[in-house]
């Protein structure tokens, strides 16, 4: 962790160019002014909601550029082209985006589509020789999370996912104060994300598109959390669903509790929802201490509390943080955060197991690491 | 809720009489100056160490009065006396407690022996005809709670259970504010209780003393506190346990989270521990506002805050409010809380689902109304 710690406050000084033998080449000349003389340059797929908020956030990146877009809604061209200076050679549909390959001023791929597309468009990227960034959640189901990594193997290409916490200064602190066992041995955590969303039409609350509801979507921030939180993968999952507006939510789950056992023999009792606001936090209870994140997986600005008092860290935008994060593994070498695809196939895994216990009616499901 | 929550601020006004036709006589006789002429009279059952702390809070209340003692251990009966101005005419032995019966200073017992005790000594006072108070948890399991209501019923004798928080005033303004619809529709509740407890050699962490663990004591905590924030009863409930040191919490449950599923569709998620701080909290969250409650479960102060600002309410010594409470209902015919026999039976009815849901790994157990 320390070196993804320091990574942040060091990579505007230059600190030299480790190649990555076998995997595309990029550009990674950083000059001691702080800007790179050549960046990541960066293309998204999917030019929806979440897209803009990227493109928006990526304006405070240092060494991440983006640079184009691949999209299946042509009347969203000129508004990109305008608003982020893509130049026309880089702006590629579905059908003609296998010419990626060829392109020397896209790096890497940033998938954004619905969930369910996320594995066919990885696989797409992979062909095209591009590294990829999956937003999260990285799949469907763990199958399609082998697949998207295998793929990704084979064409020499890394993948991650787009976990912007990880790179997000408060949280750091929380698993850096737990990994230098501040909190003592981590007895209990009680992790809540969500909100009440609005448009019935959109398709978050289309399983083909969404893969599923809250818990495909928010409730992957409540367990990766609690995956970060103890430091531990989980041995057992058990969830159940309340349901209030069976209606709207005909389709997909609308509020999931699910539990994680752990090895240690703790549990992470955790929830998610897509019907109601007032929800997130994240609490860690330690038997020399505590932290509570609040707000904790939103975009920002994260408050944080621990025994010790405000976690006073600084605000950053998380989509610039995470963009340049991983811009500075690619250009320099540095170890990979816990954003890989084997880091989203671990989340997949387990939400695998909240919807088999869903299925089940709560009983548990033993986790089989193999 | 509105006669209970005005009560306490009305009683010392000289409201007047109520016969309670069928039931024992009891002193009844309120002056104007705001000190009862005559008392509800009670005899506490079992001087452990919740004892001490009733006995101690009764020091400041106005209709209730200590007035006897039953105890097995003959060593505390000089201190007890000296401490409370117990007189030796109101001095038993388990042995010879049947002749409470023909005592005029004792009107109701509190019965506060380890949990497994209750129900013995519920109808052992039952069988001596006067009122009682039954320390949480009622007992063991429904069945017991069951047994212990006809008992009172045949006897024509009033069955309270300690249920303390139903006369905090935090919590009744919580309540007020739910049933007056401030929250909105309820849509969620997360609620935990519990502590590290200390001395491995206790009674509470011994099965056949404490009938179970953590859910026994402190569960009942955040599984009433989930009835009280619903104002539902669940139809099913789900159960995980947690243990991280099974020598300590070989004979009972250590750490456990528990959920409950309402005819509304939502879900109250909560948890309890013997084996870590720095967790209790009550929270609701509405479709129109939230509250949280932390501290939400102890003696005192609770701290309360909703979507309206903090909740601005007296602090009280709990003990006295809720015997003041309970002398209310049986020397004025007030009407009974939530902290009847029938309400323990509620909860004893989900603790025994809990258990079953533990036993079958989280299935979901559906509550049989009957």
């Amino acid at each position: 962790m320390d070196s993804r710690r320091d990574f942040l406050q060091k990579f505007s000084f230059g600190i030299g160019v480790t190649a990555l033998a076998g995997l595309p080449a990029v550009a990674n000349d950083i000059n001691p002014a702080g800007k790179a003389d050549k960046q990541l340059r960066v293309a998204i797929l999917g030019l929806g909601g979440y897209a803009n908020i990227v493109a928006r956030g990526m304006k405070d990146c240092k060494i991440a550029k983006l640079t184009g877009i691949i999209t299946g809604t042509p009347s969203k061209i000129p508004i990109w082209k305008e608003k982020y200076g893509i130049e026309d050679k880089n702006v590629y549909s579905y059908d003609n985006m296998h010419e990626i390959k060829n392109n020397p001023d896209i790096d890497i791929v940033y998938v954004i589509t619905p969930n369910s597309l996320h594995h066919k468009h990885v696989l797409m990227v992979a062909a095209a020789g591009k590294h990829v960034i999956c937003e999260k959640p990285m799949a469907d189901n763990a199958k399609q999370a082998r697949e998207m990594i295998a793929a990704c193997e084979k064409a020499g290409v890394k993948l991650y996912i787009g976990y912007r916490l990880h790179f997000e200064p408060h949280t750091k602190e929380l698993i850096r104060m737990r990994e230098a066992g501040e909190f003592g041995k981590v007895m209990h955590v009680n992790n809540y994300a969500g909100f009440k969303i609005g448009d019935p039409t959109q398709w978050r609350l289309k399983k083909a598109l969404a893969g599923g509801g809250a818990m495909m979507d928010v409730g992957v921030y409540s367990l990766n959390g609690a995956r970060y939180c103890t430091g531990e993968e989980p041995i057992w999952v058990t969830a159940q669903e309340g349901k209030t507006d069976p209606v709207k939510f005909a389709d997909v789950d609308e509020t999931v509790t699910f539990q994680l056992g752990f090895p240690s023999g703790i549990v992470a009792n955790c929830g998610c929802t897509y019907n109601f606001n007032h929800v997130e936090a994240l609490k860690l209870m330690g038997d020399k201490g505590w932290a509570e994140l609040n707000p904790a997986f939103g975009y920002g600005p994260i408050r944080g509390t621990t025994h010790l008092g405000p976690l006073n860290q600084p605000d950053v935008t998380h989509q610039a943080y995470q963009m340049d994060g991983i811009a500075e593994c690619i250009l320099n070498g540095k170890a990979d955060p816990n954003v890989t695809g084997q880091e989203g196939l671990k989340d997949m895994i387990v939400v695998d197991a909240v919807y088999e216990s869903l299925r089940k009616e709560g009983k548990k499901i033993f986790i089989n690491k193999a």
